[in-house]
């Protein structure tokens, strides 16, 4: 293991000061618990926005805070859900008397601890609702999974509910617009190597110098198939057509009930993509793939999403949601309309991601 | 090799082409010869700025193409110099008659290109001037070199040039203003691991498991020393102060001669810095180290310039400068005073560095 790091249970902390040093008129940073929040907060007169996951996934979810986009984001250890009373800390020190909007990738953890905080904050003052993202489409079906993972959709989940909130969208407006944002998306990803966690040292799994993983996690959770490493119009192929021939989707755990702090199944319905739909395609690289090469990529998606009377109207090509130091990419096509859209371009200002101010 | 890649020989226009779809509003891309171009060129009254350099090191140059930036970016194959013909057309494609500023990184083969593009351009009509960016103290002094390379300080001198021709400077100014942001900058850069040229199919170099190569090259060129891996505190301390106690610097091949057409030696000094100097700060991943990695080495170089009485006033931390998939990174500091922080903090949108637009 080969990495810029000191002790490695000094990983997370020492990663936080470093984006709160680099970006100080931007975010502040909170210890014990540990968070990230935007500089001028709480902001008044707006909901509040956090989100949180795993470390590891740089810029996710740190470098989204900021204006137009997250209030907060809590960073658990790498690839370990964050803790109920970081969720618990942030959203008290963000909110403004308007609710918090909590955004939750479907994974176990990230879903029991966000609950937790629920739980425990909720309140007839103090509005807190936790929206999942279930967009990935590589989980394959069957009784052992809590349903598909959340991937690529987070990150215009962020920015869209961010843009909103800063344009004045009540709780109710934002919860509406995530779930629907949620739904627009869906992502596929492939790993062509594995990462190694520095706290365990030993790469998470092992791919053969001619495999790849299709369908991959954001942790190395498995794919559909292990397959012969393929040229990047193949791949590119797989993981579009894997996104655009996506059936419509029956959501199994998808909404939080204010009332009784739980998640609901409410068997809400994910619609397929079809000819003449307006998307945002987004082509993520997973930490150690060349930005020349997630264009490459971009090039043939664009080719596809042509072909299949899809319009990209807005696009987003580099290294937002990471695996460490992983090779691969995830493509992303989210069903897009003029108030997704519009949300899309407003100002925003974070670490890493950032136009119009 | 496992690369997200078609035919190697196809990989730098395939990817040009990405570019250029994902940023339609921004840049367009030429072929044969291959170039990108801001997508509203010509810009009349201004001086147009161009640069390029081998591909693999993207987002340097073609994701610095835009508004506030360069005019224009030849990407040569993977470390591989544009050829002339390349130069000459992007040159002839942005110019409106204020002429052309031309920044090379002081690489043999682009020193040699861009002079003879200069050769072949040159008019009273035409005016078009070569600045070299020489920063890199990684290189060893002795006669087999030719002087040290450009690496992150192009980075600043494409946004401060690209800024000030937006804000109406001369040709003149701006090589004045090019000239004093090299020799206001100096780089150092460490190697983990080595990369592979999609041509060539193996590793540029070999890099045992416990080693790092310090004062690397962006090629994989030998630095000053290999040495045993070290945390990352004490890697960021050697760079860091491999920069800091850099003394005054004598360049020996400086500057371009409009008369002539050639490079000519004036013997111009580069100071060291100094307690009490403001400095721009920028940590440099070079592909395939994760950003959370980056940001524990920025933690760590605030608190040595802050102990050097440096005052870092801006920041850059992200992927910039890669040398495709390679682990490591660079740390450049640049002395700024008001114009040339003024002028960093000017509106920019390029593909890959973008604020206030």
């Amino acid at each position: 293991m080969k990495k810029l790091l000191n002790k490695p249970e000094d990983f997370v902390r020492e990663s936080l000061e470093g984006v709160a040093l680099a970006h100080s008129d931007t975010v502040k940073a909170h210890f014990e618990p540990n968070f990230l929040y935007r500089a001028d907060a709480p902001v008044s007169s707006k909901v509040a926005i956090i989100s949180g996951g795993g470390s590891g996934h740089e810029p996710m979810h740190i470098g989204f805070v900021g204006k137009g986009m997250l209030d907060a984001a809590c960073p658990g250890e790498v690839f370990t859900s964050p803790t109920p009373d970081q969720i618990l800390e942030a959203a008290k020190l963000v909110h403004r008397g308007k609710g918090v909007l909590s955004i939750v990738k479907n994974y176990s953890g990230d879903v029991m601890n966000f609950q937790m905080a629920g739980e425990l904050l909720s309140s007839e003052e103090f509005r807190f609702i936790n929206v999942l993202i279930d967009d990935d489409v590589g989980v394959k079906g069957g009784l052992s999974t809590q349903g598909r993972r959340g991937v690529g959709t987070t990150v215009f989940a962020e920015k869209i509910c961010g843009a909103a909130a800063e344009d004045g969208y009540s709780l109710d407006d934002l919860v509406t617009l995530c779930r629907r944002v949620n739904l627009s998306g869906r992502s596929m990803g492939v790993a062509l190597s594995s990462c190694t966690v520095p706290a365990s040292g030993v790469p998470t799994f092992e791919l053969g110098d001619s495999e790849m993983e299709v369908g991959i996690g954001i942790h190395g959770e498995q794919g559909r198939e292990r397959m012969p490493m393929m040229n990047a119009d193949s791949i590119t192929e797989l993981l579009s057509l894997s996104i655009t021939e996506d059936p419509a989707y029956k959501r199994s755990l998808p909404e939080w009930d204010e009332g009784t702090c739980t998640w609901i199944d409410r068997k809400v319905t994910s619609q397929p993509f079809k000819p003449g739909d307006r998307v945002l395609a987004f082509v993520n690289g997973m930490g150690g793939t060349p930005l020349a090469e997630l264009y490459v990529v971009y090039r043939k998606l664009f080719e596809i999403c042509r072909e299949k009377g899809l319009e990209i109207v807005r696009s987003l090509v580099g290294n937002y949601i990471t695996s460490l130091e992983m090779q691969g990419c995830f493509i992303t096509l989210l069903k897009t309309d003029d108030e997704l859209t519009r949300l899309w371009d407003l100002p925003v200002k974070t670490p890493s991601l950032r136009w119009g101010i």
